[in-house]
């Protein structure tokens, strides 16, 4: 009987250790995740951003109080997220595109020009369905469109061997998706290095991390307009290698995120020529390429550079329908082009990209869409030209109001903008400021960011996310704020800025230049 | 003279080497890619689709010819592809999202009812712009259309501690990428395991081979309607811990694919309480819990299964709007819910969703729109019960006619689809027929699926795909195709069937039960 009971207590003890004692470790805690996405770091939506969606909502709640009554986002390239309008010609093809069934209602109403018609029908006809999985690299049609744009872009020769093959196109959720893609192809392990670019955009960095590869840096050179140099390129290649890194492949940001720069044609061929004598893949991220402002080198592609040097480089290449004058960041659309690589590699690419089944279908129209834009003589072309002209001048205009505004500022220098969408000053912070980063275990940039933040609400990303020269300190900013709330921002900043130069000392000395 | 003749030789010589002369072997090569990505195999997309394919270039060349006119793609659930039409009310309200300019135009002569224009309202209230990146997780107004929507499917009471947080709601492209981030979360290595279920929907065997981890294996019960079993989970589990695994989380299709069953309500909770006595994360796919047909066990989520047994469960459930009558799988979306994880850990997720900075806008405005449909007295409500219906019972009829066009078949069975859009009939093949796919280097289910592909234009995936149990053999069709094609189809498959049992000596044999 005793032993019955003794049992039965056992029974009821273990019970409640099972329900109610104290719980054993969870399978899934932070210090039992997968280590490389610990060790990943992606500094444009990162402590900044965390910082600002609190302070966002202390605004929302009232209290505590806050010397500002919005938040700026300018920490990432999110042009409609900061006011500009989409261009009206893919929206309109894309609203028709959702719902085909209406097509016909409104084409009798005349709410569009008939170009719009015109193109959704043949987006419609292409597909079962917007809503039905297309191929695994995307609706040829809209492939076909890609390759035209790249042939148009690169002046290929009709039936020369440099025509794009639709099977080298893969249509993709945006540029980072592809970014991904190729690089998990490439990175077998800690021994596989990625040039890239310092500073660069820090999907590069993250996704080499991720995928437990390993970044080899080179530094543009800030002091001419930061540019690449062979010279460079070499000492970061061969300390990689002296390192026991097998360099694989070499990205270039053409023009530079976020520093602004416009390749000329002739860097252009010379990291071609130097990827082939050096086997390395060539990785083109060229986003922006329609974002050149003034008298800055025109775009000029990797694939037109390996076409005229006649080298035969492996090359993959990036573009986006979130920059440009279209700014769709939010539709997800993008491709990835590959060039002098095998059938049977892009098999396995294909393979991968099935994974996911596709890309968004809607977002792979838009990409239709800005390759392949109304033509003169269509509808909807003077429109068109009127808003892209628009945009990009608004653009340039902004670039040059801000970057003038920064170079002003005692203690801070600012390259041009040649292209893309931000501007990367360097901070020449006095020394006491530095000493407080580095007691409130801060980078001096991030220290100098968050006191940005908390005092004016701008949200701007420090160098130390993109890489820089160790000692300098840069925060990249875009110029995106719409030019009615340009001045407010230059005031805030400005003021800010002095402040906290005042407050360690940095106004009495003088302003250093670069 | 002589050497400086030599030395001009020297260097053409070199010239000719470097560009004319046999090339260095390429930096990437089949042999040079990441190892893992070549290991992945994922059937759904691979070599059936991949001759499939072959053959529609050959339908339209017209030459050689074909023993049919279209091929007819059974394999995979791509509802659209195969003429199901989108519901109305999604669509309409993602047309106005996509052009809101064009929303008061439309609202004035009518074109939609009204209760389209206030939703579409409410989106584009909710975004700057549907062409902004959202928040890394998605947008808030839909996460919380994704909360209210768990919370009445679960019966959730209110303010009770089972309410949804939706900072544990992530909206993805898809489930197919909220997979990936899921595993790609946990997976440290070879050594740890995730157990899936045989036959399984091959995601999960492809990303954890693609992210180096290990998949352990549990059977699922044919004779039982493919029933999961906590003898055969404990078998299982023990078996990958003999062998060293550190097994982190257990994969649940409910309703499952490729074997279409519906869990009981008891089932769930068992899994749950296994879980959490076996300390696995739960990884629940959902995606068909709106496919649930005639007398079978109604839908029970992993979640409220959590809840009733007030297990303390790691859970990470899966939506899609690619499935249920939705079918939208061009338009990429779906959700990812935590529930029972830290705050830290999700933090590394919303950190590993951001490098990709988010999912697709409009995607996500589809996931609001299926999982908060027109409500009774709202205008678009008996359009939207009309075109449900119509679509599940068609789905019901057809998954009849398939399964029972299936067993009168010689050498056939197959059970019943109580859920999902699959059939998975078992192929009880002649000795001769698996020694004619040996020799021709195939396993006997890819035979049988390539020769019938061949004859008829009809895809559907063998069972090795999917994993089945040594010497059974199997394929998985979905019951996609339209009633009026249905006839057809089955016509097709039974005269192959026949044929290719007579010439293996198949029929004389009598008919094979379970």
């Amino acid at each position: 009987m005793a032993s019955h009971v003794s049992r039965l207590l056992l029974f009821v003890c273990l019970c409640a250790l099972s329900t109610n004692g104290k719980a054993p470790e969870p399978q899934l805690s932070l210090d039992s995740l997968n280590p490389l996405v610990l060790e990943t770091e992606y500094a444009v939506r990162g402590e900044l951003l965390t910082r600002a969606a609190e302070l966002e909502t202390q605004l929302q709640a009232g209290t505590p109080p806050l010397p500002f009554a919005k938040t700026v986002r300018c920490n990432i390239g999110n042009p409609q997220a900061l006011g500009q309008k989409p261009l009206s010609f893919p929206r309109q093809v894309l609203s028709l595109v959702m719902n085909p069934p209406v097509l016909s209602v409104m084409e009798a109403s005349k709410v569009y020009p008939a170009d719009v018609f015109a193109r959704a029908r043949k987006y419609i006809a292409s597909v079962p369905s917007a809503g039905a999985y297309s191929e695994s690299q995307g609706v040829t049609e809209v492939r076909k469109e890609v390759a035209s744009f790249i042939e148009h872009r690169d002046q290929v020769r009709a039936a020369s061997a440099d025509v794009v093959d639709v099977d080298n196109i893969f249509l993709t959720d945006g540029a980072s998706a592809a970014v991904k893609l190729a690089m998990q192809l490439m990175i077998r392990g800690k021994d596989d290095a990625i040039l890239v670019p310092v500073p660069q955009y820090p999907i590069y960095s993250a996704v080499s991390t991720l995928y437990n590869g390993s970044m080899a840096s080179y530094f543009l050179s800030e002091e001419n307009s930061w540019s690449a140099t062979i010279a460079e390129l070499r000492r970061a290649l061969r300390e990689a290698r002296d390192a026991g890194k097998n360099v694989r492949g070499l990205v270039i940001i053409n023009p530079g995120n976020p520093t602004g720069q416009s390749m000329p044609a002739e860097d252009v061929k010379s990291l071609v020529r130097f990827c082939v004598s050096e086997r390395l893949v060539l990785m083109a991220d060229e986003v922006y390429q329609e974002n050149i402002y003034g008298p800055a080198p025109p775009f000029f592609s990797a694939r037109r550079a390996a076409i005229e040097t006649g080298e035969k480089v492996q090359l993959m290449s990036f573009h986006s329908i979130s920059k440009g004058f279209s700014g769709e960041c939010g539709l997800r659309g993008g491709y990835l082009e590959l060039y002098g690589i095998s059938a049977d590699v892009r098999a396995q690419l294909v393979k991968l990209a099935s994974l996911t089944l596709c890309s968004n279908v809607p977002g792979q129209f838009a990409t239709g869409l800005m390759v392949n834009p109304p033509s003169k003589g269509e509808a909807s072309y003077p429109l068109y030209v009127e808003e892209k002209d628009a945009i990009l001048s608004s653009l340039e205009r902004r670039a040059g109001i801000i970057q003038k505004a920064l170079n002003d500022l005692p203690g801070v220098t600012c390259n041009k903008a040649e292209g893309a969408m931000y501007l990367f000053p360097q901070l020449h912070l006095p020394e006491a400021a530095v000493a407080a980063a580095n007691k409130a275990g801060k980078t001096p940039d991030t220290y100098y960011c968050l006191k940005l933040l908390e005092a004016t609400g701008l949200v701007v990303v420090p160098g130390s996310g993109f890489g820089q020269k160790n000692g300098t300190y840069h925060f990249r900013t875009t110029f995106l704020p719409p030019e009615k709330d340009l001045d407010g921002v230059i005031i805030l900043l400005g003021d800010f800025h002095r402040k906290f130069m005042e407050q360690y000392g940095g106004l009495s000395s003088k302003k250093v230049e670069l």
